[in-house]
């Protein structure tokens, strides 16, 4: 049996019976949606995903882009279906219909493309891409640029990039040196270097249009003096497309994402890069940071696929192959039975299960908050979404990230020495895994940005936001008869993050900043762990669908992480206040 | 600055400041060796190591061995390399000069093998797995086998293997069907497949001796029917090396350890493939498992050094590369700053050191009982010392495997985007340290075989002991005016690992096999974060070199594990006393 990525019945469940994404049709841009309109889309992405998509999985990562003559040619594979995945529009299915898009809400889009990263994580890669760099331009391009750049990405013609990092910077965007040099038409001349572009070059479209950051000459120093450009490798010069002078440096051999080049680029080293302003001068991280949740989200989602399709992997073949009997078994001679059925396996399998379901639930629901907080109608509903959106952000992409890598080294685990070939997909999986803690904010400043500024933002208006929630999915689980010790093991985890979040707040507020910050990355894990915990809560609470199996399964995922977690959440708060602090002393010279 | 694998202050300091090594030379086998025998055979290992075998590690991980017609060729960097390899000595350096070795201790031998481990873990393979090999030969080995096989193995001029797992068979051992008929002459006809036979073929020698597990006709089901075979590629007639009808059937393409190729192998496909038993028949798996401490030493030692060489790594990178400021800095044109002054970063850093110095000094410790428990001159103290060489043998396997693997993830992390990238080397290290979860006994059996045999055998003396050492390890570190929190800690935690231990030994003495064990993967945990931290209180203690910073690095190592693993330890057990059994009760179609 292939693998089916994500099951139709788990989609299924959290769009309408956890999520009640329906609701959603009452807001004015997705009047015209209904239940139908969302399955459809995402079946369409299903069997292209589940036929078309995961069969170039294993070729395009054994044969990654080459780079020739300083052009960089994808796998072949790749080029022939790239007409049909261009065809099922996701690029521009989430935006609205000026630009052509189907204004289908965040949250179909995202289960939508959830089966392409699945399939093929660098596949998708250019599609996200590109959807990233043509909403920048939808947002702040001039109606100019909007025509002659988005338009053909929306379309499926042209793919994008996003071109923030640099050499000597890093994640520290404050140090982007790439300049901008004003020019009387209005346009810029670009010179700069640029490394990590993913789908930096290729050959599956005659253009691709990176959105830069760099900075004006004269710019103030820091973050406060960064802008953002549209630089195209091809200019459009009345009808013709003119080379921009934007080279391959170099190509970056990476280690997954596999179907997708990651190149270093050279800007202008001719001095004919043209680039064109995107927004306001020195707003160019303000742009980018708009974008930067989505993306966040996006990495997320990454995160829980990659996991997913390893889930199944080794459930699959944990029912198949034999070997060993149980612990109490004493005759030799009986048959051997299959791994599924020794307890440890089921524990890696179970919390496969329920860091993938976790971790599904909460993107989902960021997808709700997302459009509730553009489109809601009353602006305090939008307020408190966006609250909670930001909150929940850095969980949203680090959690996938993280516990998604754990859950695929067991996928690997219980593949026994198969795991360990690359005869089984697991260990690619496992690869491609590995970066999503890495890019778009590592896993250590998503810490730092969850506790240093989205708790503490608006007096902690989020935090508060975040109870009333939980408190609501109480409530549900209480009515629904789910175990109380269940229940009120997680209320009390609300009121650990509490007066946790309270005590940290109090020492930077006390001028202690860094020993506020000390334990960011505890901080995040021990949020992580209760907002999973909710997210199960409320999926254990929603189980009543036909199929008794299916049901207790969720439960049995509730059980298995809210028992085994908010300890850890726990023990990790007593961790963060304790003032332990081997790791601000220890010196360089003692490591 | 190269990489140093292990640095020489570390491994001096345990050998002499914490396991007090030369101690062992006044038992009679070591009495010819002093500190400086001991310390000429680490040098000799290390210069290899850095300066010989590390260079081979990225073109031998590159380019994996090759199967052409049925043979196998490895890389020629290592063919190259091989004389100077067997030319150390190692595979025969342990044993007594009756068969040509220099009887070294124990930890002595583990050090200097651990810098050739750290340097190619491939590479070191054919080492350990000759080393094996004859030593089971030596053990139960007929004279005349003796002289035939091992002989050459321990002059390093043939290379041996461990062949015990089978496709349909994997870690039960009960069920290997390789079948043995035996022929007048004494020898046995040999018919069976092997799988994942590490270095089953390869052209560094021309000859490999098997060690091969199989079923006599005729034996009985189980266990207790598989015999223990030398099975050579080539055997001696005469003076001859004739094929014995040894295929190879398929080689595994491994994602590490790539310098060492991993076989199926076909015996007896020509029914002329001749065996001779080594020991008795039908208990092959008991001489198997008297090397089988051995061997899974040897692979934490793997864990350590693949972890240590990680560690050097991420810490040379992160002393040299600059990105951001200290959340503090509000100047965006101050200099950035090396990313070891992140906090985050830091931890990252003593959270390696502690994994990576906690991890050698326990694999140091069980080599000296090892020593203690084969050459201690009193009967009560080689017991007491086997015991606490079987208690921790699961652990000293284990741990430095799982958080050793986390550890190399964590290498990776500091690297960025760069060690999402195959030209640093840190991805290939986590590549090669997945292994170390699955052969030699997976993660899951490892527990299953501390909490099911090792802490309850003999009425839980293993335990009794383990309290006495970790008891005169607290009372020393008083002594060293450590500070007391750190002590009672560690000792708290022995009373909950003892109590722990006799509620889930009566679980089992009540007829609940499988309650029992149904946590025995954290417990394995839990134990392991207790004799890690016994590790670090010793190393706190006898920090008392010339070099401060070195003294303390090792005391806030010992204040990170025991202020953030002894609460985990805590937790772990308050989890395994719950009968928590959400993955007992889930059922296969719940998943």
């Amino acid at each position: 049996m292939s693998n089916p990525l994500f099951r139709e019945s788990d989609i299924a469940f959290l769009l309408h019976d956890v999520l009640h994404a329906e609701e959603l049709t009452r807001l004015a841009p997705f009047t015209d949606h209904d239940r139908s309109s969302f399955d459809m889309t995402i079946e369409s992405a299903r069997r292209f995903a589940r036929n078309t998509l995961l069969p170039t999985y294993k070729p395009t990562d054994e044969e990654p882009p080459r780079l020739t003559d300083g052009k960089v040619l994808v796998h072949p594979r790749l080029k022939a279906i790239y007409g049909e995945l261009a065809a099922l529009g996701l690029v521009v299915a989430g935006r609205p219909p000026e630009v052509g898009g189907q204004h289908l809400p965040r949250v179909v889009h995202t289960f939508a493309t959830a089966y392409l990263m699945a399939a093929n994580l660098g596949a998708y890669g250019y599609v996200g891409l590109a959807a990233g760099a043509a909403h920048l331009l939808e947002t702040f391009g001039s109606p100019e640029l909007r025509a002659t750049y988005m338009t053909p990405i929306y379309e499926g013609r042209w793919l994008g990039t996003m071109a923030l990092t640099e050499p000597q910077a890093g994640s520290s965007l404050a140090d982007v040196a790439t300049r901008a040099t004003p020019t009387p038409d209005g346009s810029y001349r670009i010179k700069g270097a640029k490394i990590f572009i993913s789908g930096g070059d290729h050959d599956l479209t005659e253009n691709i249009v990176h959105m830069v950051l760099a900075r004006i000459d004269g710019a103030p120093p820091g973050t406060k003096g960064v802008s953002l450009f549209c630089v195209p490798k091809r200019r459009v010069e009345g009808t013709s497309l003119v080379d921009n002078d934007v080279a391959v440096a170099g190509m970056i051999h990476k280690i997954g994402w596999r179907a997708l080049p990651s190149l270093a680029l050279a800007f202008g080293d001719r001095g004919d890069c043209h680039g064109w302003l995107v927004g306001q001068p020195h707003r160019g991280l303000n742009a980018m940071f708009q974008m930067m949740n989505e993306a966040r989200i996006m990495v997320g989602m990454n995160g829980v696929a990659t996991a997913s399709v390893a889930y199944h992997e080794s459930l699959a073949y944990a029912l198949e192959r034999t070997q060993g009997r149980p612990v109490e078994a004493k005759d030799p001679t009986a048959p051997q039975v299959p791994i599924v059925e020794h307890a440890d396996v089921r524990r890696m399998l179970l919390r496969q299960k329920a860091i993938v379901e976790g971790g599904l639930c909460l993107i989902g629901r960021t997808a709700i908050y997302a459009d509730l907080a553009e489109h809601a109608p009353d602006a305090s509903v939008r307020a408190r979404a966006q609250r909670l959106l930001d909150l929940l952000t850095p969980v949203a992409k680090s959690f996938p990230a993280e516990r998604g890598f754990e859950a695929n080294a067991l996928a690997i685990q219980i593949h026994g020495g198969y795991g360990y070939t690359s005869e089984y997909v697991v260990e690619a999986l496992m690869r491609d895994q590995k970066l999503n803690s890495i890019h778009e904010g590592t896993t250590g400043i998503q810490g730092l940005d969850l506790l240093g500024r989205k708790v503490v933002a608006d007096g902690g208006a989020g935090l508060v936001a975040l109870r009333e929630e939980i408190t609501a999915t109480a409530a549900a689980a209480r009515t629904a008869g789910i175990d109380e010790r269940l229940v009120v093991a997680v209320t009390d985890a609300v009121s650990t993050v509490e007066s946790l979040t309270a005590a940290l707040a109090a020492k930077g507020l006390g001028g202690d900043v860094g020993g506020m910050l000390l334990h960011s990355s505890d901080y995040l894990e021990l949020f992580g762990i209760l907002v999973i915990a909710w997210q199960h809560l409320a999926m254990a609470a929603a189980a009543n669908t036909a199929d008794q199996d299916f049901n207790s399964g969720k439960r049995l995922s509730a059980e298995y992480w809210i028992a085994t977690e908010i300890p850890r959440l726990t023990m990790l708060a007593e961790l963060c206040r304790s003032g332990e602090d081997s790791y601000r002393r220890v010196r360089a010279r003692e490591l």
